[in-house]
């Protein structure tokens, strides 16, 4: 993993988003804030923690100087900054839980991070009692969400790492017909390493009938003539992930693959409009399918329109139905439709968009349409 | 992710398996276990869980058939097996922790996989009152560890296709001088994956004073002449792993190094040796560590000496002081002593080892001398 791309100095920002975390725990009535591994600790900390049963722990109080509790064979891999945090190693014989709970100084009120291990969690309540756990997401998650001008600039340039290999494929440069799946999922792949990208996240390579799972595998399937495939993949850049899906066509689709990706293509475009300062994310969701639903597609796009995206592939806001979370300047989240028919095809169609005061700014701009290619 | 090499039928294994989950739940007095990602739900299910926001969990009790909750996008990917498990998908406008809440049906002692999100226990206790959780790996941690013919067939495999890139590493194959420890990690996982690994997991290449640090990651460093070479690597060959660490040196070794790699040697083999069914856990740690100690380098071994291998690199049992859990039959780990001067050099040797009743079997069979290339 590398760092994030930063203007001011990396321990001042540190210590700015562990201030504003202590003012929303305070606000909350939140007595403590145990971040392990997910993306919580790198954004207070710079430091990345492997998901191990070693267990990696930054405990947040209000009193005391927070504390980065790490395996000592990990110690060597952090990077101090030591008015944010300060380093507490432990040996292979202590147990970290212990040391956990003793830095919680009697804290009632404790937010956990998401992607904790739950073993830790469970262990943790053998050591602590009356506790309340809530999700530390109601803490970082907010900040997270607001991407600061450092971190839009990183979307933008994972985004257009994204979007050259996109252009690749449209323009027909990645082989398709007599590959399997996995072998242009593995070219797709490459290509995202040699435009910039640090780490591959996904990359969903689905031919035909194969399509219509919109979370399908790239596999032994050869991809034959006439036929759609889709393709949805994204990595991680100096910290910042990229996220599209570009559908091509190879032959001459039919008419109604051309229809059905012309109201494809129409919500796509509806939700992004859609994804303005001060409306609900589930109005994104809602101006998208109803492009959808007014076409007959509606019992055939069978998820939520996106997701947010930072550090992490999938993060908060959700553009879901149910989500009345307005959205602010900073947000980036995907814009996805999709329309799937069981046994037949599937198409989706996603951009990474930043809201902004000025309107919603596309991380994707490469040519929207269904690429024919022969 | 592949699945496992299996000689009964997949679904009459899974139902085998769990049934002893059940049986061993009962005696434990707990009325549920719930099991997310990680490798628990693959060994009774087949079934891999992405690692995602949106929730997938086998609910198990004694009374209702096991239900697999997953997302309804996921499901395409589940393979059904009718006696095993039921399938719940869920919508995306649902709350899938609510709807695992009901199928627990007054659930008091519920146990919980390692590795679930934390979040998800989290909201689990906002649908569930007067609860003791406890960890899951009780139930079926027992179990995973004592591998099955099968299971050992398939880490024997995996060991063995490590091995042959620990040969090509030691014939000068792979070449070393003037390039960056990066580039020499990306060519050893390139080999796992020519030799058969579906998955590399990592690939550790530490160079000179780097090598001292025993989770170093691989970086821009540029290797020398007259400098050892730290290679820990391994992947996932057929769902079970592989794991082997084999230094080398550029060069004449100095006394010092060639000394101390010989205490290493017999340290290894110590631990190999002391890994016989019925010692504990520990014995095999005190072993190693004595030949360390004795040598004078006692402080320089700082880690365990090993950990459980299986479907997950790491996994129980743990070879480290105050584990007095009995190795039985089937238990398969590393050995995995070093030495570490801070600022100058490390070295570390590591095979996996599978207890057997007719003593230690090794799934790695390289040469284990340090060795010397020019």
């Amino acid at each position: 993993m590398s760092g994030s791309v930063l203007t001011k100095s990396a321990g001042a920002l540190y210590a700015s988003r562990l201030a504003r975390v202590r003012q929303s725990m305070k606000s909350q009535s939140i007595d403590a804030a145990l971040l392990s591994v997910g993306h919580d600790l790198p954004y207070l900390t710079g430091y990345y923690a492997m998901p191990l049963e070693r267990l990696t722990m930054l405990v947040v109080t209000h009193d005391a100087v927070a504390a980065l509790i790490v395996p000592r064979l990990e110690a060597p891999r952090v990077t101090p900054f030591d008015d944010v945090f300060k380093v507490v190693p432990w040996g292979e014989t202590e147990n970290p839980v212990e040391i956990v709970a003793k830095q919680l100084g009697g804290a009632k009120r404790i937010a956990i991070g998401d992607q904790m291990w739950a073993r830790f969690l469970v262990e943790l309540m053998g050591f602590v009692s009356g506790v309340n756990f809530v999700r530390a997401v109601d803490v970082v998650g907010s900040m997270r969400m607001a991407k600061d001008v450092d971190e839009i600039a990183a979307l933008q340039a994972a985004g257009a790492a994204a979007d050259r290999v996109a252009t690749q494929l449209q323009a027909g440069e990645i082989k398709l017909v007599g590959r399997t799946e996995a072998q242009v999922s593995a070219d797709i792949s490459a290509r995202l390493i040699a435009e910039g990208h640090d780490v591959v996240n996904f990359a969903i390579v689905a031919a035909g009938e194969n399509a219509a799972s919109p979370h399908h595998h790239a596999g032994s399937r050869v991809i034959k003539h006439d036929e759609i495939v889709l393709c949805d993949f994204g990595g991680t850049m100096n910290g910042y992930c990229s996220d599209i899906t570009r559908c091509v066509f190879i032959g001459e689709p039919s008419r109604k693959i051309t229809s059905a990706y012309s109201v494809l293509h129409a919500a796509q475009a509806a939700g992004v409009a859609a994804g303005v300062v001060g409306a609900t994310c589930e109005s994104v969701d809602a101006a998208a399918r109803k492009v959808i639903d007014d076409a007959g597609f509606g019992d055939f796009f069978i998820h939520r329109t996106g997701h947010g995206i930072g550090m992490e592939a999938h993060e908060e806001p959700y553009m879901v139905s149910g989500n009345k979370l307005l959205i602010a300047a900073g947000h980036a989240f995907s814009v996805e439709p999709g329309i799937y028919l069981p046994g037949k095809w599937g198409m989706r169609l996603e951009d990474i968009v930043v809201a902004t005061d000025a309107g919603p700014l596309s991380m994707n701009n490469v040519d929207h349409s269904l690429a024919i290619l022969n």
